[in-house]
Order: C-alpha cells, then sequence, then structure tokens
C-alpha cells in the first residue's frame, strides 16, 4: 500500500512522528502539558506525544463539563501492553473528573468474523477485559461496556454512516482496501460517536486514546461527526497519540499477531521472565564495547518495559536511560530487574483481576441495562 | 451505470427476459410447471417467469424435507401491489407443504439510515406489514418475522461476508456503488443464508420470491454460499422471478419512489378509484380507432392489475386481454370493472388486516422469543 498512508491494520513501527505532526495534522501534546495538574508517566515522559483537540477535554474538566472517555478491544485474547497504554490512558482521562464517563466497545462481531471466536469465547475473554481494566483502575461507576453485538445504536449509526460516506474519502483515509476494512471502520465510528447520541446526553467531548497507527480511525470519526453535524451536532472527536512499543523481538510494534512479540497482563510470571530472558536489547556485541560506547536504549525493547510500564517513577527511567547509554548497566542486570519488576506488577495484578471478575460482570450487566434503556 | 447490469436499486423495467435467462443463467419457469399439483396465478400467467434451483425446491416438496421461502422488506411505507406479489408468492410456496418455513426480514436499520424513520414509526409500520402478509394468506404457525436491528444473526453473516468478499465480485455483481449499497447487499445475503445456519436446523434448500431487478442479490447470496460451503454447508438458495408491473403512469416499474405511480394496500377505496381512473392506459388515440385496431393490453397498466392481482381467475385474464385487443372493450368500461374488482379487494383486505393486528404483534413477539432462543 501507499507510503505515505498509515496502517492502523498493519504492524509496522510508527517511528516517524514529526511526519505525523506536519502532514496529518496531529498536534504536539508537551505544550499542553503546562495545564494537567499531575500528568500522567505517558505525558511527562512523551508517549503521549501527539492530540487532536485535547484542549477540549481539558476546557470540560476546568469548567466540570460532562464529557466522554471512549476505546475499545477485540476480544481475541489477552491484554497485552500495548492493550494495557491505551487502558491506562484511559484509567487516567477517567480520573481527572468526576463529570468523565467511560466507553468502552467490545467488537466480538469483528472477533467472530475475523478470528472465528464464537460469542461464547469471546463473552468469556470479555469479562476477563473487563476485569483487567479494572484492575488497572477503572472507575465502574462512570463506566459503560458493551458488546457490539448487543448495542444497536452502533449499529445503527455505522448503517447511517456507510449511506453518507463517500468511497472516495474511504479512500483518501485508508486506501483502496477490502470492503469488510471499510466496513469495520465505518462502526468504529460509530462507537465513537455514539455517545454523543441524544439518548446518551447529546454532544459533548470525547476524548479517543489510541496508538499513533490509528489515526486514520480518528480522521474518519472527525470526517463524519462535520458531516452529521447538522443532524446530531456532533463535536469532532478529540484524540491523544501513544507511540507504539518496541516488540521483544526488536522490531515492529508489539501485537497480538506475533506471540513471541508481546507480554499479556495473562503471562505467568514465568512465561514473562522466559520472554524477557530471551529478548532483543540496544546492547553491543561485547561487554567491553558497551561499557565504552554505552547501550542503544532507543532501539531497546527492554528499555521501553521501563519506560512505557513498570519504573517506579519518571526519576527511575531516566537513571536506567542513564546508566544503560553510559555503559554502567550491562543488559544481563537490566534485564533482571526488568523481570523483578514485572514479576511483582504481574502477581499483583492477577490477584486484583481475580477478585474484580465478580464486579466485571455486573459492570457488563449494568450497562447493558443502562444502554437498553436509553432507546434503542 | 453499465447498462449491461441489472439495477436492483433502480426504477427502469426490465422487458428483456430473454437476455436475462440467456446472459445471467436464470432458466425458465415453464418447463416446470407441470410438477406443481395446482401451479399458482403467477406461475400459471407466466408472471413469475424464471428459476433458480427452483427444482430443489419441489424435490423437497416431494419428499417431505424442510424448506425455506425468505423475503423482506423495507419497513418505509405500505404494502404496494409490487410487494404483494413477492408476498403472493411467499404464501404459495410455504402452503406447498406442511415442512416449508417462511422467513421474513423487517430491515428497520435500512429505513432509518435511508429514509430517516425511527425504530417507533418502523416497529407500528413493520406490525402492519406483518398483518398485511397474514391477510394475504400467511400460515403463522411456520413463520419467522424479524427486525435486522434485533437479528444479530444476520449481523454477525454480515460481517463475515464482508471480510470474505472480494471488492472484484461485489463490482463485477453490481458495479462500481457506493459502499453503502455493498453493506446492505451484504447484510441481504446473511439474511438469505441465515436459515441454513446450524441453530436453525442446518443447510437446506431456501427459496428467494424476487423481481426480476433483485437477480444480482441472489447471484452475490449463491456466490457467497459456494465461497462459504466449507464452513456451513450452504446450499445455493433457490430464487423464482416474477416479472414486473407497469407503473399506472405508463412506465417505470411501480415503486415506493414515485407515489402516483402506485396502489397500495392502505389506499381507501376512493384513492385507488381516483388512482385508476386517471392512469395510462394501452388505448388508442380515438374511440374508432380502438374499435378497429384494438387496445394495446401488453403496455397497459390497468390490464396489469387484472393479470397480476385482481382478475377472478385465469380465463377472466385471457378474456379481458381478447376484449381489449380485439376492440371489443374500451378503456372506460374496462377502468370501471378493474375498479370495483380493486374495491372489492381492498375492503375485504381492510377488514382482514385489521382484524390480524393482533396476530402480527404475536407473531413478531413469537419469532423474537424463537431467534434469542436458538443462540446469538
Amino acid at each position: 500500500m501507499d507510503k505515505d498512508r498509515l496502517d492502523p491494520w498493519g504492524t509496522s513501527a510508527v517511528k516517524d512522528y514529526e511526519r505525523l505532526q506536519s502532514e496529518f495534522g496531529i498536534g504536539p501534546a508537551a505544550p499542553l502539558l503546562s495545564r494537567f495538574k499531575k500528568p500522567s508517566p505517558h505525558l511527562s515522559r512523551g508517549i503521549d506525544f501527539g492530540q487532536r483537540d485535547l484542549g477540549r477535554i481539558l476546557d470540560a474538566v476546568d469548567n466540570n463539563k460532562p464529557y466522554a472517555v471512549m476505546s475499545g478491544i477485540k476480544p481475541t485474547g489477552d491484554f497485552h501492553l500495548g492493550t494495557k497504554m491505551t487502558a491506562d490512558d484511559m484509567v487516567y482521562f477517567q480520573s481527572l473528573s468526576r463529570k468523565a464517563t467511560v466507553y468502552y466497545a467490545v467488537a466480538d462481531v469483528e472477533a467472530y468474523a475475523d478470528n472465528g471466536l464464537s460469542f461464547e469465547q469471546t463473552s468469556k475473554i470479555a469479562t476477563r477485559n473487563v476485569a483487567d481494566i479494572l484492575a488497572l483502575g477503572l472507575d465502574p461507576e462512570r463506566a459503560v461496556v458493551y458488546l457490539q453485538s448487543e448495542e444497536l445504536k452502533v449499529m445503527r449509526l455505522g448503517t447511517v454512516f456507510s449511506k453518507g460516506v463517500t468511497n472516495n474519502m474511504l479512500k483518501a483515509i485508508y486506501g483502496e482496501r477490502q470492503i469488510g476494512l471499510y466496513m469495520a471502520a465505518l462502526y468504529q465510528a460509530g462507537d465513537i460517536l455514539m455517545p454523543q447520541l441524544p439518548e446518551l446526553g447529546g454532544p459533548k467531548p470525547v476524548l479517543v486514546p489510541v496508538g499513533a497507527d490509528q489515526d486514520p480511525h480518528i480522521r474518519l470519526a472527525r470526517d463524519l461527526a462535520a458531516r452529521y453535524d447538522d443532524e446530531y451536532g456532533f463535536i469532532p472527536p478529540s484524540a491523544v497519540y501513544h507511540r507504539l512499543m518496541l516488540s521483544l523481538g526488536g522490531s515492529d510494534k508489539m501485537s497480538k499477531r506475533s506471540e513471541s512479540s508481546l507480554l499479556t497482563l495473562d503471562d505467568t510470571t514465568k512465561d514473562a521472565a522466559r520472554k524477557i530472558s530471551t529478548a532483543f536489547t540496544g546492547g553491543r556485541d561485547t561487554v567491553e564495547e558497551q561499557r565504552r560506547l554505552g547501550g542503544r536504549a532507543n532501539i531497546c525493547p527492554v528499555y521501553d518495559l521501563y519506560r512505557f510500564h513498570f519504573a517506579r517513577d519518571d526519576e527511575h527511567v531516566k537513571r536506567v536511560y542513564h546508566e544503560c547509554t553510559e555503559g554502567i548497566r550491562l543488559c544481563g542486570e537490566c534485564k533482571q530487574e526488568a523481570t523483578g519488576l514485572v514479576k511483582a506488577f504481574l502477581e499483583d495484578h492477577h490477584r486484583r483481576r481475580d477478585s474484580l471478575m465478580g464486579e466485571a460482570k455486573e459492570l457488563l450487566a449494568k450497562s447493558r441495562k443502562y444502554l437498553s434503556s436509553s432507546g434503542k
């Protein structure tokens, strides 16, 4: 496909974040940092590097106005560290105001169509995925979690959009793609714009935290918001963009498509230790060389584990970076420390998640009731 | 669009039925007539002129095996005479065997997307549409009526198909169309193939009675049946094709898109009389000329009223044709007789339909229960 287009379905890493900003109009996040009382680790560490209309969300926070935070998951397997990044953003932006509501879409129909998973299978996976987010800090009191197969509002919007969108508009955003991908994109736009429907409180700012490669979906949703403004009064959705982690194999982004490339929140501590021990690093060929030249943290997935997820705080990230690039720490000891942090996280997370399975089921049932009582 | 392609969404009449047979592989219905104990008026009058794999349905009848008859409606207004033709076929083919089940899809999501009708509006229209079919003779004991917005099996199939179909396949069948039309077509293929899902009894012959212009949808469903045969064991759906009525204006087919062109089952007898009195006919410029040359029944929508719907029997149709083309009957008296027949039908139909509204609601509720208990 066209190299000038971002590919949200591919697995190639998007490293050229400057190009994203200049060519696609994604704004830098840094200038807005001063507006946060306590920026999240993703913000302070430059992981959330870009945004569109993030100021609109901050205005809503400042003025105590309602807004929504929207994301989704295809329930084909367990949470991996890429999914966790979006979830962390969701939890953080929910925490900024009592007026924030999280909408979380579980794309079970897509999981069936793409991966052949039955609704029974995806239902189990979905419940555990919801327990994962709860364990990561989601407040269930202000969250609506829904299954694609049960939420007719999204189907309705997707069908409306399919009639109003032009093929050229889709081609300009996604390139010439197979119709199934276009259809999935239109339903995703439905997911993103649903929180603004009259029966869910009407137009409001909506923030979508996404990986940098998902910008085409944001552009489509924003185009459609403008196109259907007269009818629905949509406010163009806002987005915050995070960088993509390096895969443990050292290339591409971490993806469900390559089993060995990812740590999942379902890994046993033993699995995780094994994956880290065999991971690619930015180390040099010999100890001598590494002492002399330093490691290359910028291409190291083990460094990414610290920076994106497991460092205790920003100082810790800086220290690891410094020690690596100055040749003070070697890869073995670095992996050992990372393994310890990941193990501690997983043990804690598994305990919390298991205790939250009941609450996850309750949240799904409560959401179903809420959405069905708010009209079809 | 390409003139060599049929256009199921257009309003231009398809008169060249021979071409349909030679180019698109629709078989003639006539050679199968001897297999019917009592052919329907549509069959005996050559209105149902074509078929695909109709023999498979007749085999099922002969061998007392289950089969389905599938059709649908977009609930945007009342039954018109074109809709009635499909309904008559549905009722007839259901009546051939105790093992026949009718599936009837109400495309309420499309009605919302295309016509802006709320689900509340379409729900009322749908109930009356169902009462219309019951009044036309549908046996509710062997019928399943479902709303697109409530039937997830169709959504699931449509999504699966969207991933497996190629753009070239869609373009070959429909030409280069707007994506919303492709999407609607894929969901229609879902409607047609749903009765063969394991939870609904598995693979079985399915007959779709359609207007001649709807063949592209049949070809798509048959292509998809072959493409997903390994996974679902689909039997390619059968179809029976009816000719299109002339519009009362004298051109194009009768269509919901042109108010004055159609008689509906909701017309008052007064409305109907007015529409017939102002209808185009195949009459000549002067009485003298008509006595001498005869009328042109083959281009006359009033003759179509007799032939397609309101003549008492086949002999009656032949007599009207003979008297017209021989110059024995003039348009005034012919319209008067037709008006009388239409009035008598409408009075009877309205009375029956009104008394069946409760049964229509029951059928919808029963179907919902049946489909939801048969897995998602």
